[in-house]
This record gives structure tokens, sequence and C-alpha cells, in this order.
């Protein structure tokens, strides 16, 4: 099967990134065509960027019309709705399919992402999901993202409070990491605390891998049917 | 005062129409600068054509930067949170203007709107802004929108079987109109069923007079904060 | 136009006050007719004392038929079902109208208010309104009423420390003050901390005035018809 | 144990027949005093008549300081929040006695009520407590209290339409009867459908006995703290 | 009337415990009959001894087919849905039976438990409840059962800090004593604190007397219809 | 990879057609053990039949102690959050698989099963994952299971009936099947009503696949910890 996976900004590297970790995560079959826009903005933080984002999204979409499913490849779900109107394939965001993932192996789970303009978007996705009553607290820790990228202690420490934090007083039974950079520290973190941490990029991969196997499309009779 | 309302997306006439009537509804002091974008779809039926409006609508703003106060014009609210992020002056929606304006005047209101595709995403934002619980019911007539230019009797008659219909079986106390061509009918339809029928331009002009008058603004610090 | 704002407590002072912000954000051709009924509690703190107001502000109503509209001038929205089932035109309370404006400006809101006791009313009111989703948390500084008079810079610094940890710890972008007495600090702590701070007086008036311009009335087939 | 039932409204052929009821669900050895204020609506239909006859209620209170529990005879728990301030004995409404019962007894419950202008005061009492997810439908027959009385058989056959769809339709597993004047068809609905049928009256005295008997009383702590 | 009051786990000086105060609570003229079953785990800590216990405890209640109602004596009300199938008279569970009688006296409670394990059910059955939304919190104290037999100061000093620290961050105004082992706590507590503090036993049997005297039965035509 | 898909009651004829539909879905390489309890009810129709079966259910797993997850093949998703305890891989409901799957294909989904008395545990569940919001209604055919097996033309033509309404009325853009028998008709009704039809087996099986490439686990610090 090829799945069709979108970083819906401009920067190559860090589709780079989740091309790797999606190889990682999918069957050997399954061919993984990960792309980018070539117009748009270099990263989103918040609505204005989601925004711009989507037209140049929709085009990458048509521009892929032989493929099986499509992941966005954006914690916030960027255009989600909008690419399920565009195609009959199976359609999922990264942080939607880390969120389903999370309910089902926990009773609560917390969201760590990096900056707090972020967060209200977050929230609403969740709400739109359903899943808000399943999400302790979606958690701010304001460290930027290129921070991530300089394996500073200090960084790693603030991220291991927050989870300290919100095990302790939100009772939260899994993490989701709310940001491409903190994919290197799942297992490190996973195994410190002893709870699922989750990855968006995998989560995603491997459930439409799933959807595809289970041969479900996107319904086309209602919100998503095709624009005229 | 100076209110740009927008209709997002690119037939001039609907412009035309939604200035007549933002002119009527607003104080004989107030400028009102009707426009919309060259670029986009002609019209917004459902997720897809809302999105590829949103850069385009924000291109807009950024040509009017000296204004008091913004009003999309399109039903579904069309990239309101991301036109918030872009300016620090109100920023409304049609939709979300009714809904706020039938809360207050009614225990329970309907919306009636032209297409099914549009129903999700009018219940996704009364979800999102808090008031889908004193929403009874979003219907949509499937009346196709030129239909509504014609003054057909069979048109009228369905959307009075529609209201009808949802006081009757959801105790609906006021109407929601859901798409600009059906603005003709409010006052007979008003007078006629004897509850408030509600047009969203007219709300949203009042709604954001009050607004600038209360010389309030959008917040800032969150996830409306000035994109980098 | 004219509009009746009604203190519902017997406290004339209090009815000057609300009376001179009224006047402040009206349109210079409102006509403001502040009142307060002769009969009832002095304030208004809870339950009980709201309850004990109402008949007395009815009767106020009644006494004032040639208006355009209504305002309820306690924070707690005293009598405002009862108060639209006595008129046609209508009736907003000043904690309704600041959670809508607030959720208008922000993602979230938190509102600050004096005591403890008046809490679960705002609480139940907020989510009669549909407004609990968006509102962070209802505050109480246990800060007397009258200690707001004396310019204390200790009681400052508490609605100051409030707001601070508001921000912090629920992610509130505008806040919502709870209490007439705090009006005064609105610009000041605007400014100071880059937010929307709403009062609910300013809010109300200009809401008022914009459902007037509307030509919208409450509705009088359900739950707000007139009394036999 | 002594328990002040209070028909909020003044005709007092209704209070002779709460009593009737009271007193027989009540224990040999409870004291039934009922009683209605000497002032106020002679009925209780909406949010304008429930207000005005609060502070009457709050008085019979006032003059009744020696009993161990507090019923409110009315469908729409006119006044509770307010009475629950006034002492520090357990205070129920008998909407909220018969909600709380059938949620007890049911997965889904229904209300079957008179007038349609009554709905939305129960639908916000519903939310107030809680209990909306488990009531299906708050239905109103538009029969007039007095018809009631008539023994009509078209009356009859009106609510046990009601009592089928509600079933058909809802999946309503128990009824709870909104409306003093059905008392006498309670039995009679259950065998025939085979379903609780709830009585307002009897749910309240056999729930404050139970109340009184397990020594709690209202906090007085937050909200129903004692005014001033 | 005749109670049977089952403890669901095998452990039988619990049974003895809840069967003292059950006899405390109940009128003299109530038979109170006390058992747990013979077989399953000895005590019920999350969602897998609860499933456990279930077979046996309807084992229990076959054998005491002339019962006039059914108390399930653990604070996770388990099986309840499962009882209320097998007979047609009232049945509740003590969890159950505290929420209620929590939300008619206070406008928010917290239910204080032993471990943290067992919050998730607790949560899960307020949300069943449609109760939710009246509790601000569910708190573990991690106290193991047996450290409260031990009259240990610290414990009882880190159950007040609990309760301390609802009232002040939750507004919480009654405390639901979620383990049979706190009951002795009660009164002291509820004086100290002057806040209702509930324990489920006791709430349970004379909420039951209540539904007996009240002659309602659990609805036998949805969801609890009796099992083939 | 070895997927352990446990039918919850007694029947092995629903095994093995549960058995062929799990290999049908499963990849080559992935191994599928389809077992039942020896003891326990023959088939689960309400909360009754599904606590009894847990148990058993619970020794199956025990039986099972080298699988990589594990599938409960029953739409009510009998004993979920008790098997959660028991294993640490992961644990899926048939039901909550098709719930996710159809949250992500469509806006609003509706669920088709047999009996009335199994609607309110299927209610109850959605409430439990959060996805209640996204599912527009539960529809009791009251065709017997047996009936199903018979290939009666009347009863595909009242699946039918129950498809079309749900499409109209709710408007449902997927169904879920939410009972076994009717897993033969999925493809023609998909077909004929041109929407998503899932059937819980399939979407469980791919579903797991996918969390067991992804290397994710059952959490174990909170509710689904270890019993001791």
């Amino acid at each position: 099967m090829r799945i069709l996976i979108i970083n819906p900004n401009t920067t190559e590297s860090m589709t780079r990134k989740v091309e790797v970790v999606a190889r990682g995560a999918a069957r050997s079959d399954t061919e993984i065509i990960a792309t980018n826009p070539a117009l748009g903005p270099p990263s989103i933080q918040g609505y204005h960027d989601a925004a711009t984002c989507v037209p140049h999204l929709l085009e990458v979409i048509k521009e892929h019309p032989q493929v099986d499913a499509i992941i966005i490849a954006c914690f916030d779900d960027t255009g989600l709705d909008a690419a399920r109107c565009a195609v009959d394939v199976p359609v999922v965001g990264i942080g939607e399919s880390a969120y389903h993932v999370a309910s089902i192996l926990a009773n609560k789970f917390s969201v760590i992402t990096t900056l707090g303009r972020s967060v209200p978007g977050l929230e609403a996705n969740l709400q739109r999901y359903g899943l808000d009553q399943r999400c302790a607290r979606v958690i701010a820790t304001e460290i930027p993202v290129l921070k991530l990228e300089e394996n500073d202690p200090a960084t790693l420490e603030k991220i291991k409070g927050a989870i300290r934090d919100t095990i302790a007083d939100d009772m939260a039974e899994a993490i989701v990491l709310g940001c491409a950079g903190m994919t290197d520290l799942m297992e490190q973190l996973a195994d410190e605390f002893g709870l699922p941490v989750l990855d968006g990029v995998t989560c995603a991969v491997t459930l439409v891998e799933g959807l595809v196997a289970a041969k479900v499309k996107t319904s086309k009779i209602g919100g998503y049917s095709f624009p005229i």
C-alpha cells in the first residue's frame, strides 16, 4: 500500500525526520511518500500558520491521486476536515491518531507540547474528536522547538517534570508527545515513568495501515462529500 | 468607526448584497467597507471551500490595517480563529454573532441552512463556541442557493415547513437563518410565526459596533497571539 | 433609544455608580434610566438575596413600560429568565453580557469575583448560558466589597495575583471582573497584563444597543411567553 | 420527625391534595406540615410565576423554624437554592426528587408535563442537577391543569400516547409525572405500560425521611451559607 | 421491610462492619440481611477484582428472593447494572447513594478514597450516573486500607489535609468518604470542617428505605429487563 | 504476531464465524487464536449476561500468556476494563474499535444493533469512550439474532429502512453494525447507500495489528495496574 504523509509546513528537514519515523513504523511492504508543500509557512504555530498551510496541503494531495491513505504530519491536524473532502481514501492527523491510541491504552492521558499559543487549537481538536474528556491536560513546556534538538539536559528535565506533575496532579496514565522534536525521547521516558509515551507519526502510520487493510474509506455522503 | 466586512468567496454580487444589509443595520456614523478576495472559490460549501478561502481572506485583512473591527460574512465563520491572530481589533463571524444573539433571546434556537453538507461544519462551530446546548437543531432544507433568489412559492413553503416542524418537534423559540439568500424573508417569517428570525449580517454589524464602543480587543496573550 | 438599567439591590449609591459607567459606555443618543427597587436587600450575595430581589425588580420593570431594552445590573444576572417573561424587548444581565463578549475575544476566560459564596451561582449561570466550557475558572478573592473602595494596595495586589495565577495555571486569555467595585481597575489591569479585562456594565450597554439596532426581541412563544 | 411541605402557590386546594399524597407516603411517625404562602400567584407556569413566589416561600420557611426537612412542592423546584440558604436542614424539590429516583430505577426516563412554556425551566433544572443526560425528553402534553381534574377519557388517551411514543422513540424506561394533577393515574399507567411512573411528592417525602434518618444536613460552607 | 446488603468481597469482617453501620442507620422495623459471597476476591481494588466478584454477587441475590431492596456495599458499586437485571426490587450501590445525597446537600462535593488505582472506576461511575459535573474531584490518599484501622494520627492528618485542600482549591462543599474504613471519622470530620461528610452505607440504607416506602421498582422494559 | 480473539460467550459456532472474519482481515503473518470460555452464557444480551461472562473471559486470558494483543469479540465490549488489568499487551473490544474507526471516517455515525435491551449498555460504552457526541443514534431493529441467519428479505429490508432513516433524520454518515450476524451484508449495504458500513471484528483486528506494530502497551500505572 502507498501512504502519502504530508508535513504541511515547508521545512524539508522536518519532512525527512517524519519520513524516517514513518518508515520505521511502517510494514516492509508499505510505501511511504513523505513530502511537503513548496509554499507556505516554515513552521506551524497556532491558527494563523495552520490556515495558510491548508491550500498548499490540498495541492499536494491533488498531485498524489494514487495513494491508499493520507497522513497530515502536524500535531494540530492542519486541514484535516478539508483534506477529507478532497479524497475518498482515509485521512488522519498525527494528533488525532495519538489521541485515539492513548484513549485505548489508558483511562486518561496528557499531551505535552511546546508553545502555549498552540494549546487552544489542540484543545479544540480534542473536543471536536470527542476525546477531550479522556484528556487530563494539554501542557505547554514553552521549550522552543530548536532547543529540543540541542539535547540540553535542562530541557529534558523540564519535560520530565511536566510528566511527573501530570501523573501526580491529573492522574494521567499515558503521555502524548505533541511535538515531533521529542520523538527521540520516547523510549527513555516510557521506561523511566513506566507508562505509554506516544508519538503521533508512529500512531498514524500504523493506524492507517489498519484502515487500508480493513478496506474502509472516508464517508462521501455528508460533510466530507466531494467539493463541486 | 470603520468596519471591514469580508465575504470570503469571490462572488462580488454576494458582497454587494451583504454590504446593503450591513449598511442598513449600521449606525449612520459607521463606515462599512465590504469586500471580497480576488482569488478563491466562488461559494463556500463545506470544509474544502472554506479552507481554500482563508489565506485570501487573511490577505484582505492585511490590506486593510486601519479598521476598528472585522466581520467574516460567511455563515460557517470561515477562518475566524486565523483572522483573530492577524489583528488586535475584534473579529466576529456572522454565524457566531447570530448564535450569541439567539441564545440571549430564546431558551433554544434552530438554524436553517441550505445544504446538508454544510451542517457538520456548523455543528462543529456551535460546539466550539459552547452554544451547541442552546441549539435545538441545524436543519438543511436542501434548497440550492440560486433557487432562493427565484421567489418560488414552493421554496418559501419548504422553509416555513422547516420552521413549523422545529417549533413543534424541538421546541425551538428562535430561528437563525443560515444563508444570506433568505434575508429578505426574515420579517415575513418573524411575523407569521411570532418568534425572532435572525440574520447573521445584521447581528454581526450591531454586535461589533458594540464591541468597538466598549473599547475591547482580541486577546493577544494566548491562542490568538500574533504570528511570528 | 431608552435603556432601563436596574440595580436589583436597594443601595442607591451602587445604582449611581452603575449609571456613570453605563452613560460612559452608551452612545450619545441613548437614554439611560438607572434605577433600583425601593424594597429588598441592600446587596446580593448568593442565592437567597438574589431570590428576594426578583419580585421588586419585576415591579420596577412594570413601572417602565416604554423602554427599548433592559439590563439587570448585578453580576449574578438576578431574575434574568423571569424578567424576559415580563416584556418583549431584549433583556440582558451584566454577567451574561461579559461572558458572551469574553468568549468572542479569547479562547478561554476567567471570572474574578469577591466572595466564595457567590461562585456556585455564577458557575450555574455559565452552565445555563452554555459558556462554562469557555470559562477556565471562577475565582473568589474573598475581598469584601467595601475593601475594594479603599484603594488598599494589598487589595490590588491580591487581584493581580489572581490574574497572574489564572493566566499561568488555567491559560486564561481574558478576565471578566465579576464585581462592580473593580471597574476602576480595568484599564490598569488590561495594560499591565496585556489582555482584555471586561466590565459587565460596559459590555451590557453596548450589547443591548446592538440588539435594539438589530430590531430583535425576546421570543414570546416558549419559556419566555407572557405570564397569564 | 417533622417535614414542612410547601406548595409555593396560593391555591390551598392544591396544598390539601399534596398533603394527602404526602401523608399517604410518609411513615406513621412522621409529622407532615403542608402549607402555602398567603400571597403570590395562584399557580406557577414558567419563570415569572416561579420568581414571584420565592420571597413568600422563604417567609413560610422562616415561620416554621422547628422542622427536620423541607419539601418544595412545585414541579419546577421553585426557589430551591434560595431555600437551602435559609436553613441547615435538608431541602428538596419534588421535581428534583423524582429525577434522582428515576435515574436509580431506569437507564433513561422521560418527564411528562402540562404546558410547553414550563419545559425550558424543567430542562434547566435537569442540567443544573446533572441529570439531563439520564432524561430522554421533557414532553408537554398541552393539557390544561383543570382539564386533568375532569377525568376526560381524551385527556387520559393523550397522556398514554405520550408515554407510548417516548418508550418507542426515546427508549424511556421510566416516566416522571411532572404535574400534580396526574397523580391519580400513576398506578394505572404503571400497570398498563409495565414501567415505573413516578410522582414527585411521594419521591420527595420518602427521600427526605431518609436524609433525616441519615442525619445529614445542607452544607453551610459555600453557596448555601446563611445570608448575612 | 427486608433489605439485603451484600459486601461483594469475601472478607466477612468487612461484612460485619457494614452490618453494624447499616443497622445503626436503619429504621427499627427494617430487617437487615448482611452477607457476602463465599467465593471471590477478599477485597476489591480496581476493575479486575470488581469483575470477578459479580457472578458470586448475582448468586447471593438469587439465594435471597424474598427481599424488598438490595444494597451493593462496595464503593465502586460493583455489578450494579447486572444486579438490576436480576430482580425487580430497587438496587442501589453505596457509592451511587452517597453521590446522589451529596448533590442534594451541596453545590459541589469531593470524594476521598484510598488507592489511586480505584479512581478511574469511580470517575466512570460518576459520569455514568450523570453526577460527574457535581463532583469537584476524586482524591486518592494512597492510605492502605489496613492503615486506616490503626488510628495512626498521621493517617488522620492526611485525610484532613485532603479535605482542607479540596475545600480551598476546588470549592467542595461536601465530602463523600469513599472507603468503609473511614466511617468512624465521619462525625469528627464533619464537626471540624463544618460540612457534610457522607458515608455510603448510611446513605444507601436510608435511600432504599425511602424507595421501598414509595413502592417504586426497577424498570423491566429496557436495559434492566430480566435475562432470558 | 499472535492475536487472541475471545468470543466471551460459549457458543462455539459464533467463535468460528468470528475467526473466519478475523483471518480474512488479518495480515498473512498474523496468527489468530480464536476461542471462547467453556463456561458461561451462550449469548450476551444486556448487562447480566455480560457480567457472568467476565470471570471466564479472564480465565481464557490467563491461559494464553504468550500473545501480542487481545480482542474481546462481543459488541458490548464485555469486561474490557477488567481485561486491561490482567495483561500489559493492548486489549480492544470490537464495539470500541468500530466506534473509533467510524469517528475517523465520518462526522457522525449510527449503530444498528438487534435488541433494545442492549442499547443502554452500548450507549454507556460510547459515553465511557468519549465518542457519544460523534454517535447520532444507537438503533435497535428488534430482529432476533437467529432471524439474521435466515436471509429473510423482510429482515434485510428492516435493516435498510433503519439505515435510510438514520441518514435522513440524524445525518449519519457511517453505519456501525452492532451485531456479528449482519457481517455478510456489509459490502452490499455500503454499496447501496454509498457510505462506510463497519464491522467490529475487522476494525478490531486491523486496529490491534497497528497497535502491536507501534509497540504500544496498556498503561500499568493507574486504573489498569496489575491486580495484587
